[in-house]
């Protein structure tokens, strides 16, 4: 990644981030790069406050962990604050449209990020705020995750192969995470798999994407339920198997579905071929169902790497939005020149 | 409004902000001064940090987007803190009086707001606490409201009209918000008119107050339900029909009395024969029913500044009342001379 | 305390705070120290930011006012921040174990504080983290509660009288915090009584904790219905009578149990014989059940005090556990020695 102080876009392209399809991969590789330039400099004991004073407001209408911890530290780090508008402690949806709390919400604070029911809300919010807002999570995507994953895959790129010619592998169930993860890597030129049941193949209209992608940038992607196609994985990715996050299915209809064919353990490693390949998971994981103790907490495992670079994710997407990527990037080179 | 960084009282009169009626317009004006003259500083890239390390105690008993968002943002922009005690996360009420819990949170916090049930809450939490108390709305009245209001007025006066010779008419229920309205315009001196229906006119009470601050200040209070009122408005108001916080009634029961005589639409607007007439809105807004979308939406609204204005009048009332709004207009005044 | 700015122990001796029964007496002086030079130091008016973009995770499973509030005060007084997952608002537990979750916060946050059901929580917590843990309250004990009321202790020590021959009895309950207490006198050396009904006596477990105390440092621990015990306490402490957090007794059980004989009121203190005997209670109060309104708001009262301690401890155990302490001290110290 040439010079890694230098933007190939100086101020964002777009007011929102809403989903990566809507970015090309050049803009794509500007937040990877003041994401983990960032992440380096704040590791190596350096301090940034790019966003003093700046307040970004967090809406949940369903639980998180993860994006909202790191949000809130993201921000803190950069010298800013996050509100958590937890579900129901706002009149959201109650007694107020949430295009009336995104105009409203866009007159006190800088940026706005929410975690949605229904994707159609990210719009109606972007459309209404006249500040960024940043999707974390809807019925559709999980873009947030796309970026800390390609970031992860990035960091355990195999030695000497090219990032084109790397082979992804979902297993498991079609949820956001899943077609998110295609996509991003599709974005990337990557090689795409899911190895599910075919009920549980993503649809045509994501596929479509992906190889749309295939055109523009290389790789291929491909649905599957033949083992074959795990040979040659350079990660394997999985994700719950209880369903999308609003329609939880029962554990017995679940489990006769996926298992044991698609659980992620020692023996579907041993069938990639490949001694070190990665394991990757978005979490919260259900120990022993979609994934085994032996392989989460094992050697092969990133997935406590790929937790923290969420937080590596959401200060870079959070610097690129506010228009303030280049300007951070800048400070830092010029305060590692003066040391 | 002569020098802008000097105020009538170098420090606060009174502990608590409770009721504006407490305050003369002397002190009301000064609260108002350190508020814009702030707001338009910071909105100009500057930047205070008068309540470094400070923290306000936000008690909600009742859910709120508004006033949370613009108290936590307003700490965090003046270098301060805000902790957001939301509706049942704390003992409050249920294993401990709030008396007590007032006496503890004033041991390590520097000022409370809380949104209550019942205004006697905000009496007992102001007697047993050491540090300033900010009501964020009780089923009384709703002061922070009221300082936003006012200075959204200010920002919309009328051309060439002084401003006790503004009318201001709010339209439909005597909410806390509609009580709130009177008190305050009637304090600048300004002529104030609830036009609604007989059954849900301002209690004595309240116009008695109204009455008083006539006698003081001049100006007028009229509550009516003849259309002929309109006429000459300078701005028009209006809040929900649905009823007080915490006594909703039934969709049926209010259009009835309501709609459409009370709703405030372009006939409505056209009625006043003033072309510049403005319209606000407390918010959240039932958009169809009190308000019209061609209303809200249309170029007489200002209420999206008005809710912006809670945002300028809570960071006023937290530097009033922690005794630093001089110090804040110092050193606004200073860095301007610098530049 | 011999020279206040030099700690016997450069570092924590230890990851975790989550028994002071892991600590020596010299440890716990140590925490005392730090604690109380820094409030001092912030009390008058100085500014300390040791703990500058340093995020704490507090995770409540249980409803808390002062563990909470002291907490975030604590952080944002030190120059960071502390992040509220309050119950039901993250994933723990529900979908993700409680092992996942620090082993993702300890990803992206600095430090883990947790108020948790089970005491076998906060073991599986530290064990997973990297980072240290601080417990904030399980059905075992409540060791940042023992800091601040060994530091309020301290504040109100008898004249003439060394610590290690103050006498502090416990009146009701052997709630977490009736343990806590014996725990930590006992570790000072110091004389403790729980005077309660034989059903309600501490159990032999924990008297062993606190004869071991008694062979290492002096002092004394018994357990008593006998009202002559009461004879030259120095401190009279209570709590509620419902009951541990998660299964609280029907009213008129506990009544029956404890009153009148163990309710702290004019007589008890009388009963003393100490014109100077101070009362404790951690807090909330059941006013007129464990307590009279005339002992909690009276002369005697060292409640509130107490209350504000918990800060002045959760400030020391965030700088010791962060391995900044030293650090602190030193800053406090250089300042003073400038002006």
């Amino acid at each position: 990644m040439d010079n890694p102080y230098v933007l190939n876009h100086k101020t964002p392209t777009r007011k929102d981030y809403i989903d990566t399809s809507d970015f090309d991969q050049s803009e794509i590789l500007d937040m990877v790069k003041v994401s983990t330039v960032v992440r380096d400099y704040i590791k190596s004991g350096g301090t940034l406050d790019t966003l003093y004073h700046k307040n970004l407001a967090m809406i949940f209408e369903q639980k998180s962990t993860r994006t909202r911890v790191s949000f809130e530290v993201g921000m803190e780090q950069l010298g800013g604050h996050a509100l958590n508008l937890a579900p129901g402690s706002i009149q959201l949806g109650a007694h107020e449209t949430i295009g009336d709390t995104a105009q409203v919400l866009s007159r006190m604070c800088d940026m706005i990020m929410a975690r949605v029911d229904r994707h159609e809300s990210i719009f109606e919010l972007a459309a209404r705020s006249s500040v960024p807002v940043i999707n974390g999570m809807s019925d559709y995507n999980h873009p947030t995750q796309e970026l800390g994953d390609i970031i992860t895959i990035f960091d355990h790129l195999p030695k000497d192969k090219p990032w084109n010619k790397v082979k992804v592998v979902f297993a498991g169930d079609r949820t956001q995470v899943c077609a998110s993860l295609m996509m991003i890597t599709t974005k990337m030129g990557m090689n795409f798999i899911q190895y599910g049941p075919p009920a549980k193949w993503l649809s045509d209209d994501f596929l479509k994407i992906g190889r749309a992608n295939n055109q523009m940038y290389g790789g291929s992607v491909h649905v599957t339920d033949n083992p074959a196609y795990l040979e040659g994985a350079d990660f394997i990715y999985t994700d719950v198997w209880y369903g999308l996050y609003d329609k939880e299915t029962p554990k017995e209809v679940y489990m006769r579905e996926f298992y044991p064919k698609y659980q992620v353990n020692d023996e579907m490693l041993a069938m990639t071929g490949n001694p070190n390949v990665k394991f990757m998971h978005c979490l919260p994981a259900i120990r022993n169902e979609e994934v085994t103790d032996s392989v989460l907490d094992g050697p092969h495992s990133v997935a406590w790497d790929e937790a923290e670079n969420r937080l590596t994710a959401q200060r870079g997407l959070l610097l690129y939005f506010s228009g303030k990527a280049q300007e951070a990037l800048d400070t830092i080179k010029r305060q590692k020149e003066e040391k």
